[in-house]
């Protein structure tokens, strides 16, 4: 898997695929910048009207329901459906999943139209995703009573899907293969927007595989070693601000070499 | 008031509160940004099948009129209804109010529905809000025949609230204590959102004190104390891009030594 | 034609013209910061309700079709003609234009009812303006089969209309007159909303001068060169984070001597 992964940034910047958003008001420029960052190409066009032609030409198609209301629902199930016929992949990110009764009902209505490739969120998203109930708070994670692993594994099963639950450590997994990252750093949790970036960052990498497991641990690992190697660098005097800028940084200067050095993955069969 | 609001500081990053907002789509990655530097949890759900249900889990509702449309002013009426039923308080940033026949017309049926708890704006703002007509340039202050301060008393007490008048100096007032905030500088004026930002603050502090004119304090004179600060940080060579990085690195350093040692702060009875 | 631009940005520091946009919710906040940057005030303002009393009392209307929905764009409609009506110059950016078949019908529809004094785009985008078919690849430019500076100048004649080709140099012509930009770095692609910003800065210096064709000039080289200028100051481990943050503080210092210093044009006659 390193070895496979280690190849996908030279693609991602060859090819720089199309990555289609439909995603919240509150990360979208976060989003685009870090597509660009790591070679891909973005848009965002979330009108019911083109959701599912922009789509239809995209590499890979992010779903984001971090700001979700009933238009953007409905061009989200347009989107994954044409998404779905035309073989692209589709991500979601299911923001604050278990937070309200609305955001509860909207996922899983999506989730019974469109089938996913790849779904990440912190451990009470995807444990609500399953039926779980969690002490959400807002869109930070919650207590959830599995491991990051059990519950990536037991919501892969479930959901049909690759599973990416991010925390301190991250685990991956599409029931049968799990991995875990061990990398990150607690500054990724005090930026808005670097779990919406990490999936924009899955979804560039699904659009030049077919490895749905490569891309989503391609996509997550990138995320958690920039946070490590960017607070690194924060010198006397920096805080939030510039490690938001620097992440950016350390994200568009990231490529195959420095991963392959930092990157610290145990990979295991499930079943 | 001093030693009432240096304790904030480590309430804020303990209890992280839970802040929602309903804002516009311009500054809503900066509000949430400035929320976690401070401490606080953003949370931005402006649907209205979901705003009453996330203003009821959190600790402070901020409602901001940027960019307003019937639908997110629906949602702010719903939100803030819930909000005062659980007593919850709620911070209004009436942007660009009396810019517009419609702003003016929105802002005056939100303040009929809901009772705010703190309300924040540039003087025409403000004014607007209590009837006087300035001439606003789009969402930047024209000119005011009161001073902030009496302008902030008769607002006070007219719409029965905690009123921040921000400017050159800031006055906040209760009608029956006013304060003047002698911090700033002109470049807070050159990055857009630092009225946006100052109100997210005011409402992270809000959610953990009952004393509305301390968070109101509080929260403005971190913005302006950090414009202070940061643009004595700032080299030679760079411009209205680093002030607005170095804004946020300012305000996620703060602390209450180091607002107790910039503060400058004028306090006396109105009545 | 340089003399007269030179003045310019002391007259958009002085007048601060109120530069309307409805614009794309994934660089808004870039747009608003820029305008500030160059001297302008800005202000964001997308409702029906609302969009045509804003553009009254504004110096330049910008409109942006990034995010295009059917709401924004009736408001483009409502604000365009107010605009049209009072004198205020109207500058379109046709972003993605030609990638679905959706932006193609509302541009067309647009341009039918609004009169633009200024329209900026990539090739694609202007070529599909004028009914080419070119590969677009989501919002970025695919390849067409005139130069930017043929491009220009047909478009301009059959839009009647100051146009502006940009690209890895930009082209800039009103039919009549055709000026050619040699300025510009391969960095500005690899940020978000280097094109909307520009466009932005063209809104601005539109609402200082009645000459359209120096308001397009000034406006897209000021962003070409601040690329090259910014470029130029990256240090070692800074990657794109850094080059957009440096972006702004690059233009928030730009004015006239350091314009005419860096400038490369080519102006000719076309007819």
């Amino acid at each position: 898997m390193l070895k496979r992964i280690e190849v996908l940034f030279k693609k991602v910047r060859n090819v720089n695929p199309l990555v289609h958003h439909i995603t919240n008001s509150v990360t979208i420029n976060d989003c685009a910048n870090i597509t660009l960052a790591i070679g891909g190409s973005p848009v965002m066009a979330s009108s019911v009207n083109e959701a599912a032609d922009m789509a239809k030409i995209a590499h890979a198609l992010v779903i984001n329901l971090g700001t979700l209301n009933a238009d953007s629902c409905e061009a989200m199930i347009l989107a994954g459906k044409a998404a779905n016929s035309a073989n692209i992949p589709v991500i979601l990110d299911p923001v604050g999943a278990g937070a309200t009764a609305y955001r509860i009902e909207m996922a899983e209505k999506i989730l019974q139209e469109v089938k996913m490739s790849i779904i990440r969120g912190n451990a009470s998203e995807i444990y609500s995703l399953i039926g779980g109930q969690s002490q959400t708070k807002g869109v930070d994670s919650g207590m959830v009573s599995l491991s990051g692993a059990d519950l990536a594994v037991k919501a892969a099963v479930e959901l049909n899907s690759t599973i990416v639950v991010s925390g301190r450590t991250d685990a991956i997994s599409n029931g049968e293969t799990t991995v875990i990252v061990n990398n990150g750093d607690p500054l990724l949790t005090k930026v808005t927007g670097t779990g919406c970036m990490a999936t924009s960052l899955i979804g560039s990498f699904a659009g030049v595989t077919d490895q749905m497991l490569d891309a989503a641990v391609a996509g997550i690992s990138v995320m958690s070693i920039a946070g490590e190697l960017t607070k690194s660098k924060l010198l006397e005097g920096e805080g939030t601000g510039t490690f938001r800028v620097k992440l950016v940084d350390t994200i568009s200067l990231m490529n195959g070499e420095i991963w392959m050095k930092e990157v610290q993955i145990n990979e295991y069969a499930t079943r």
